[in-house]
């Protein structure tokens, strides 16, 4: 059904590419979910079949991110945005103040969104060098913040901490939608950490939020609806309202791709992926990095810019020829961007290399 | 790949069984959507391919509903229970009042969910009744109130208005999660209504919200972050965040197969499906149902009590014999409970019957 030789290669920065044998098992489950006469779209929510598969997704997770019981992991709808408001209403008090780091749109925003429930303290910030690195973190930053929320991975901009920020006695919480599993980390050092599954996981409509219980005991009292209540989703073990058991079957084939092919093995592909992408964009006359300190450069989503339109028409001919698509910068950033998250491979970045080399 | 004969008949009450012709074009779409060269789930939410499916979802259901440009209409993750708090949220002050009809657990939820942001009046209930009936509207009730919410199907102990209450002046909101476009209504006479899509309209991560143009003005003028806020909902078109775009696409089959069969066909047929059913019920020694009151019962759900423990027992096997699933009541109201959603076919139907008539 699927013919190999006319499906795109999509770089885009998410939805992103899946593989193809997950696409293929998410397929068969649209028509019968493992035998059971059902699809997985009308499978009960609160059944055994929905509960098992919700049970082995969030077993899997905490196996890959080698974290343990001090962990909830539930999987909730609504995106990213959602968890910019679920945590402050969560966890920052009206008359307490969150801090950021601010490298680039996604932790801007997630700070703007928490403004609505409490104060906000930005930290620190690239915006000045309109993100093109990540900031410096000031070592003397206030240790009153009822947490530190940072973006692990830049998607618009392609910057990406490869270390763990030092947040000291404050609760350091990630958003890790574009670069989640995508390396070594060390997962147990965050109060908190979340993933939209559309990038590194899976589909649109699953969102991973991983929450230490020695942190959720600091939910702020405050009265909220058992939506926004993260111990009442916790207590429901995803299925509060009607569970996306699609979305969340998709993770789960991707959680189990991830696992055969292994953290580190995953890591290692990654880092072949940019280095190929960037060298071959360093070594052009035709294009510039968006991101010139190597040190901040991200794996997952790779930016450039063509140095004249004449450069540009000719790569965006090459790229319509070969099937390539995906391929423009943020809509706020403009230029290229090219995203490598776990499911590209190491083949569609060469082929895409050489085109940026025969330019 | 689908054997017919080992298809479960699930009457359960949502997620519910999809038409057979739906779920091979959603499987086929995860494979390649429209020849795209892309699966569904991999197609850029911003991108012309997404926006004209939404588009096309939302315009048929402004035809299937018979409402025009005097609504947005919205794809919304998060269930019903998000809408439960983004209603107040947008349309309650704090000092204000919303109205309820208390028809059932869902319509009580609402209210409670209400009460975190506003006042509320319970304008009638049926919860002294257990449920088994429709409220009585008192003539008299507050014309001073925000809106007016009621549920218009009662999924858990299977009652329905068949009629649209009268709430005067008051803005009128209904939640049709459990029955939209399964009968002939007039939805310009509503202010808002909404409804997830896993019921009569798709897959769960899905719910179609509408709002009258002239209401949305009405918003409360509280600051909201924009997830939570209609108006940024709605200037985004669905896509504020990541949409879930294969949800939707299940929805737009669904729309395409109800538009096919026509909504008097569809309204004819689900009045067939529960008369054939309620006389089974009624006729039987062996069973008793629940809502005694023939104008107020629901042709979406039908909840029914064995009269003993050996009825029970016989019924349950039959039904396990002749694969039929999903017919046990609510965790909260015990007994059975027959979902006849749109996609459920008479001849199902009639096996039930048969077997309840058998017993």
């Amino acid at each position: 059904m699927m013919k190999t030789d006319t499906r795109k290669i999509n770089f885009g920065a998410g939805p992103a590419m899946l593989p193809p044998e997950v696409l293929l098992q998410a397929s068969q489950a649209v028509l019968d979910y493992n035998q059971s006469g059902m699809s997985i779209l009308e499978i009960p929510h609160r059944g055994q079949l929905c509960r098992d598969m919700i049970d082995e997704c969030t077993a899997l997770v905490k196996e890959l991110c080698g974290i343990g019981d001090d962990f909830h992991v539930i999987w909730q709808q609504g995106g990213g945005r959602q968890q910019f408001c679920m945590i402050p209403l969560n966890f920052l008090r009206p008359d307490a103040t969150a801090g950021f780091l601010i490298s680039g749109h996604w932790s801007k925003e997630a700070m703007e969104y928490a403004h609505f429930y409490g104060n906000v303290n930005e930290v620190a910030s690239s915006e000045p060098m309109k993100f093109n690195c990540l900031p410096a973190i000031p070592v003397d930053f206030s240790q009153e913040l009822a947490y530190l929320h940072y973006t692990t991975n830049n998607t618009i901009f392609g910057t990406q901490w490869h270390d763990i920020p030092q947040s000291g006695a404050v609760p350091l919480i990630a958003d890790m939608s574009s670069d989640i599993l995508s390396s070594e980390r060390d997962y147990s050092r965050f109060s908190l950490f979340y993933a939209v599954a559309q990038k590194n996981l899976g589909a649109a409509g699953n969102c991973l939020v991983a929450i230490r219980k020695d942190f959720l005991d600091r939910q702020v009292s405050a009265k909220l609806p058992p939506s926004f209540d993260f111990k009442a989703q916790v207590a429901e073990r995803s299925v509060l309202n009607t569970a996306n058991a699609f979305a969340i079957y998709v993770t789960l084939l991707m959680l189990k791709w991830i696992k055969a092919k292994g953290i580190s093995s995953i890591n290692a592909d990654n880092k072949l992926k940019s280095s190929i992408l960037y060298r071959s964009i360093d070594d052009s006359p035709s294009f510039v990095p968006y991101v010139a300190n190597k040190a901040h450069r991200s794996n997952m989503n790779v930016c450039f810019f063509p140095v004249n339109p004449d450069v540009e028409a000719r790569f965006n001919i090459l790229c319509k020829q070969n099937n390539i698509t995906g391929i423009a910068g943020h809509r706020s950033a403009g230029g290229y961007r090219v995203s490598l998250y776990n499911a590209i491979s190491i083949q569609n970045v060469q082929l895409l290399s050489e085109i940026i080399a025969s330019i």
